[in-house]
């Protein structure tokens, strides 16, 4: 009887939770065009911070440092509106897998979000070998989710 | 011939900041879809705001400030994009008035940005009387600028 409420207890504080999260969307599509928009900002701001690594563009440091900072502060954004239910079909390129394997999809994405606040710290240290490298490691995050989960 | 050379010196430091800011869009669509996401976004954390300061659910100070915070960061970004050429034509609400009008535009994008640091500071006091009043210029500081730039 015990196990049996505190099961109920876990179910009825899932629910909850999910909810309260879910919520912030008015419309499954709203959490689909929060989530691209946060992915094009991402993508906009590292692209800005690769053409400083690839060197077609002169290396700042404060330029990288702000774009850095703010990659950091997307990278955690996306990923609520990620599990919104249904919202695996519509405008998305996000694989009904991710829904499947939940704690696979939550491990790279914080893998991302990880990397990224360690590019932050390489940003402000500015030496730019460990730039390189550290936004590599970056890289490679984002491509191991959208390997797994990102529809081509 | 000193006023000349000044002149043009004027001139080509313009052109080069300008050329440096609209380089950092691939394509003119790049920099309308950038700052579409900018907004919706802006919007999205705006709106969980507005649900506490019209109590429509409970006020948590900590999550207000996180969105203020993400308000504040973004405020900061869409107008470098916003002042493309060309990019008051194709999938965008911005008027080309904001072309002309330059200076009048940036007046009343940095007063939203002004505002919204603003609410930072109200956000981390926790008076919600404060915050309310504070909400309420970020919000009229959005309505000025839409109701003379955007088109409907």
């Amino acid at each position: 009887m015990k196990k049996l409420l505190m099961c109920l207890v876990g179910v009825v504080f899932v629910a909850v939770a999910l909810s309260g999260a879910y919520a912030q969307f008015a419309k499954p599509e709203y959490a689909i065009k929060y989530r691209k928009s946060v992915m094009f900002l991402i993508a906009q701001h590292f692209g800005r911070m690769g053409a400083m690594v690839k060197e077609k563009i002169p290396y700042n440091q404060e330029v990288f440092a702000k774009n850095a900072k703010l990659v950091e502060t997307l990278s955690h954004l996306p990923w609520e509106a990620s599990m919104v239910p249904g919202t695996d079909t519509g405008d998305t390129t996000l694989k009904s897998s991710a829904f499947m394997q939940q704690a696979e999809f939550k491990e790279v994405a914080q893998t991302f979000e990880t990397q990224a606040t360690k590019l932050v710290s390489a940003a402000q240290s500015g030496d730019f070998i460990g730039i390189k490298a550290q936004f590599g490691e970056v890289g490679k995050s984002c491509k191991a989710c959208h390997t797994q989960f990102r529809t081509k």
